[in-house]
């Protein structure tokens, strides 16, 4: 991996972090939905949740978070790129999270993103985001 | 932000981690000052303690803090450039935070840092530092 | 530090991070023993473990940590480069770290990674890592 440009894994580490800001401030879902490719998939199976495509159907899930969570935190480290070719590139990451419902009791998760991306023009699009927890 | 020099996001970056080891070490209040513009600003608000602003009053400061904590840990994630122009920077991180009083019982807290940083010939320092609690 | 290139700085945070991540699988010593130079020292002693090194030596311990324990998770944060001469490097990282073992209670740590880092052709390795609790 000595051979990726510094500029394209600050760039998708950036991408990452962006799009937890965006699911934290719990303000816009077009916003954090417009992280991911048209046809973007979030795959949050591991904890019961429905596989997620689409930016339609991204915006409505992320919608439904905004409204049952008052409080989101997502700690991201450990950030490190596995392949990268061409304009598609494969990266991890811990994550930390923290939840507090609107109704219910606060809870916390430890696991690891894990992301497929890809550079649309200047920028950089998630095309898939799975959660894996920790076991 | 597609365009930002990796060498300046990674020098903000230091920036704010050398401060928080220079915290976290509770040796030097002159050195984790030093960090700070001659009239940067320590914005601790947000936690009921007074504006902090210049390098005379944040060297009291911080000794302050120093005199009373036989434990500090400042742990920073998701750094993130939010704006950059010239030699002016904004950026924040998340920070989860352990204190370990002298006297009374350790407490953590978890929130964003928020930085103001300013290009000073080869190096970076901060202009405004705000502490905002995780709601 | 503003002189060390971005390159170097990202590529021994990825010696680190891909160290954790082989340890955290607790699939393969060899493999996470492989981030090590040859005589590379592992110094866990502030634990009470004893110190480690030499590959052969490495390849042991982990092995021994890999039978034990049925999860680890080591959270990386603060890496900071603090000397950088050619190809030697000397850096630091905050780790919070949780351990689960086949028997006996769950356990976590926090405190900071010491690196002292040799590039090698393209790659770099570990010559030493020190781990030391905060107090």
């Amino acid at each position: 991996m000595s051979a990726l440009p510094p500029e394209v894994q600050l760039a998708v580490q950036a991408l990452l972090t962006a799009y937890c800001a965006a699911i934290d401030r719990r303000a816009d879902a077009y916003e954090a939905a417009a992280y991911f490719a048209d046809d973007g998939v979030l795959d949050n199976t591991a904890l019961g949740s429905p596989l997620v495509q689409g930016r339609t159907a991204l915006i409505e899930a992320i919608g439904g978070v905004f409204s049952t969570m008052a409080g989101l935190e997502h700690y991201l480290t450990n950030f490190m790129v596995t392949e990268c070719s061409g304009d598609v590139v494969q990266a991890q990451a811990y994550v930390q999270a923290h939840g507090r419902p609107v109704a219910g009791e606060a809870f916390s998760m430890r696991g690891i993103y894990r992301l497929e991306g890809r550079r649309k023009g200047a920028a950089w699009q998630i095309e898939r985001l799975t959660f894996q927890p920790f076991p």
